[in-house]
C-alpha cells in the first residue's frame, strides 16, 4: 500500500542516515514490506538501521523466507536482542517454522527457563488454543486496591501484549476473575480489586479448538481471552489480533474444502509444486472416479443415444446447470451453519424454502430453454418439452439435494463444507442423466 | 452456547426475581441468546426485568426481528432510556433496520442534535468506512500535560466505545495524533500529550471502502481507527469489533460469487423466496446460455458420435474433472488475491507452477484412466488412449485457465471472485469437448 520510491533512492545513494530517520516515521508493518522487497545484503543493511526497540517489532511482520535470513546472518548478540524484545507467540512460532540450523542459533539464544517453555508451547496441537497463546499478561491478585493494580500495570506494561484486560489469579495460579484497564480506571483508587472484578470470565481451554476461540470473540466482541490448562490454571492469554488471523485462516480452509482441495498448512505461493498437487489429487481421482457413474447411465441408454443422437447435444447444458444450481445452494447453506445461523433442526425449513426457491428459479429457465429450442431452433415439440422438463427437475432436485447434505454433515459432526459443488455436482449428474432418458423415453416414445 | 433450562424453569414457575438475580450472572450476548428464544410476551417480560445499564447492552445483541418488537412494545420512558444507552453506530443501525412505525417512535426518543447526526450517518453508503463508525471517542488536546488527559479518560470514559486509543485534534478539529492508553500510563504525567502522541496516525476517510478499512486492520494489527472527512476533520472512529463482523461479511460475499450468486444484503436465513430466486437466476440463466456453445459443439460432431457412441459415455467424467481442476486453481488463487499474497505482476511465475502441478496431477489421473479403461473396462486401445489423453490436456488447459482469469479480472479492476468454478467450468467444457473430438477423430480415425 505504500509507495518505497524515496526510501530506494536513499539506498542507491547510500544515505542510510537520512533513511533510518525517515524510516522511524513510517510503521513497523510497512518497514518490513520494504525490507521484503530487498535482497538479502540490502536487506540485512536496513534491518540493522533499526534501533533496538523497533527492531523486533520489524521483525514478526517480516515474511518466514526473510526471519530465516536475517536469523541467520546477524551474529549472536544482535540475535540475542532481537529474542528479547518478541513476544512470546511470536518466539514459539519461529521456533516452529524455521529450518534446524536457525532453530538451533535461536535456542542458543534464549535462557534455559525460556527453551523449557518454548518446548512445552510447541507441544500444543495445531489449530488449538495453546497454539496461539502467549504468557505475556498482566496478573493481579483479589487483595490489591485499585491504586496498586494501577501502579503494577504502570511498572509491567512495557513487557505486556495488552494491558487492557488484566487477569486474577489465586495463590495457586487458578483463575479467579478478570478486570478491564477502563474498569480500574473508573474505581475508585482505594476499592479492593476483587470487589470490582468479573467473577466467572469466559475462558478457554489449552485443548479448544482455534475456531471455537474465533466464535466466542465474534460473539463476545472480546479483545483478550485467558487460555486455562486442564487444572484450570491461567497459562496464557490470546488477544484479537491473533483471532482475526485464525477467521481468515479458517475461510481459506473452508474456501479449500469447497473447492475439492485439502486444506494446507503452506499457503498457496510457499507451497511446492509437489505439495499442491498432493493436496488436489485426492479429491480429483474420487470424483473422477464418482463419474464414472454418469458414464455407465449413458451406456445403459447408448441405443435411446444412437437413434436420437441430437439428446447428447444436452447433456453439458443440463449437467451444468444441475451443478450451478446445487452450488449456489450448498454454498448458501455451509455459510450459514459455520455463521451459526442454522443448525439441524432446520432442515424442513430449508428445504421448503429451497423447494419454492427453486420453482420459481427452475420455472423460469425451463421457460427461457423452451423457448430458445422450440422457437428459435426449431427443434421438435417432443425434444424441447423433454429438455425443458427435465432442467426443472433438475434444478429443483440439487437445490434439494445442496441443502440436505451440508446440514446432514453437520449432524454427522464432519465439515458442512465438504458437501459444497464438487462433490454435489457428481451426485446431481447421475440423477438429471436418469431423468433425462426416461423422460425422453416417455415423452419422445424412444425404446430404452 | 449455553444451556438456558435452568431459565427456562424459572420462567415456568414465575419466579421472576430470582431469574432476574441469576440473569446478572450472565453476559448480554447470552442473556440476548435467552430471550431470543422466547415468544413475544415472555421476551418483554424478561426485558423488563434487565437493570438500565444492561438492558441496552443486551438490546444491541438481539435479533433485528426481536428489537423491531420490542421497540415496539415498550413505553416511551423505556425506549428513551434504551436509546440513551445504546452507542452512536447501533442508533444509526437501527433506524436503518427498523419498520416506519419503529423508526418514527425511536426518532421521537432522540434528541433533535442527535436525529441530525443520525441523518446524516445514514447518508454514508453502505460498505463503506463511514457507515461503520461511531462518535463516541476520546479527543484530546496537544497543549494537555498527560495528567489532564487521564483526568479527562476517567470523566469520559463510561459513555466512550474505546478509551484505550485517544484522539488528538486541534481547533478546527483536524486530525493532529493518536495516542494510546498504554503510553499515556506509562509516561511522565507532566509531559505534553503532544510530545508523546504518534503524529501522522493512520486514518481512513468516509468514503473509503469497508475492505480497504479491514486490511488496515488486519495489516497494522489495529485496535481502532480515526476516520476523517473530506475536509481532514475527524468524525469518528472504527472499533475492531465492527470489523471482525466486516471481514466475516467480505468472505461471504466471495463465497456467494464463486457460487454463482450475487451478493444480499438479507443473509440466506432472513432473505424471501423471491429475493433468493433473483440473486440466483441471473447468473443461472447467463451459465445455461453459455453452455449451448457445448450443445453446438456437439452437434457439429453429431456424425463422429453416432460411428462411435461410446464416446459420449466419457464426456461427464471429462467435463467435471476439467471444471474441477480448474475450481480447484482458479479458488486457491482468488484466495491469494483477496489475503494480497499475489497480483497481476505474478502472473507468469503462477502460471508456470499450475503448468507444473497440472502435468503431475493430469498425468496421474490419465494414468488411472487408462488403467480403468484399457485393463479393467476392455475399451478399444484407440478409445482408451483418446480418453486418457483428453483427460490430461483437459487437467492443464483448465488450470491454465483457472489462474489467468481471476488475475486478470484483479487487472481490470473487477472481484476476481467472478472468475470462479461456475465460469471457469462453462470455459473449460466447450474446450474440453473440442479437444475431445479433434483427438478422437485422428486417433481413432472417425470422420468429422
Amino acid at each position: 500500500m505504500m509507495n518505497f520510491e524515496r526510501f530506494d533512492q536513499l539506498m542507491l545513494e547510500k544515505k542510510y542516515t537520512l533513511l533510518k530517520e525517515e524510516l522511524l516515521n513510517v510503521l513497523p508493518a510497512d518497514i518490513a514490506d520494504f525490507i521484503s522487497r530487498l535482497d538479502e545484503k540490502q536487506a540485512l543493511i536496513v534491518f540493522r538501521l533499526l534501533p533496538k526497540g523497533i527492531a523486533a517489532a520489524v521483525f514478526s511482520y517480516l515474511t518466514k523466507e526473510m526471519q530465516a535470513m536475517i536469523s541467520y546472518l546477524v551474529n549472536e548478540k544482535e540475535l540475542a536482542s532481537i529474542m528479547a524484545d518478541l513476544y512470546f507467540d511470536d518466539k514459539v512460532d519461529l521456533v516452529e517454522e524455521m529450518p534446524a540450523n536457525v532453530v538451533k542459533k535461536i535456542l542458543k539464544n534464549t535462557s534455559e527457563v525460556e527453551r523449557k517453555l518454548i518446548n512445552q508451547f510447541l507441544m500444543y496441537p495445531d489449530f488449538s488454543a495453546g497454539s496461539l497463546m502467549t504468557i505475556e499478561f498482566v496478573d493481579l491478585k483479589k487483595e490489591m486496591l485499585v491504586k496498586e493494580a494501577l501502579e503494577r500495570i504502570r511498572k509491567t506494561a512495557p513487557d505486556k501484549e495488552t494491558i487492557y484486560t488484566c487477569y486474577v489469579t489465586d495463590a495457586t495460579r487458578h483463575l479467579e476473575g478478570t478486570i478491564s484497564l477502563k474498569d480500574l480506571v473508573l474505581a475508585n483508587v482505594d476499592k479492593k480489586v476483587g470487589d470490582i472484578m468479573q467473577k466467572d470470565p469466559l475462558f478457554v481451554n489449552t485443548h479448544d479448538d482455534q475456531e471455537y476461540t474465533a466464535d466466542l470473540f465474534k460473539k463476545y466482541d472480546l479483545l483478550a481471552i485467558p487460555v486455562v490448562d486442564n487444572e484450570q490454571r491461567l497459562v496464557g492469554i490470546i488477544t484479537f489480533d491473533d483471532i482475526i488471523d485464525v477467521i481468515e485462516e479458517e475461510n481459506t480452509e473452508d474456501f479449500y474444502r469447497m473447492a475439492a482441495v485439502q486444506p494446507t498448512d503452506e499457503g498457496y505461493i510457499n507451497a511446492s509444486t509437489f505439495q499442491l498437487a498432493r493436496k488436489r489429487i485426492l479429491w480429483l481421482s474420487i470424483l473422477m472416479i464418482s463419474a464414472t457413474l454418469t458414464g455407465l447411465i449413458i451406456r445403459k441408454f447408448e441405443n435411446a443415444l444412437q437413434s436420437v443422437v441430437v439428446l447428447a447435444a444436452f447433456i453439458p447444458m443440463l449437467m451444468d446447470t444441475g451443478g450451478n444450481a446445487g452450488s449456489q445452494t450448498s454454498t448458501m447453506v455451509i455459510r450459514s451453519i459455520v455463521l451459526g445461523e442454522i443448525e439441524f433442526k432446520d432442515m424442513a425449513k430449508i428445504v421448503w424454502k429451497e423447494l419454492r426457491v427453486s420453482l420459481l428459479v427452475g420455472s423460469t429457465l425451463s421457460a427461457l430453454n423452451f423457448i430458445r429450442l422450440y422457437f428459435l431452433e426449431r427443434h421438435s415439440i417432443s425434444i424441447s418439452i423433454t429438455v425443458s422438463f427435465t432442467l426443472l427437475l433438475t434444478v429443483i432436485i440439487s437445490k434439494v439435494i445442496g441443502s440436505i447434505l451440508p446440514l446432514t454433515a453437520k449432524k454427522l459432526r464432519l465439515d458442512p463444507a465438504i458437501m459444497a459443488g464438487p462433490l454435489i455436482t457428481t451426485i446431481v449428474d447421475a440423477i438429471v442423466l436418469l431423468v433425462y432418458f426416461y423422460s425422453a423415453s416417455w415423452l419422445i416414445g424412444i425404446p430404452i
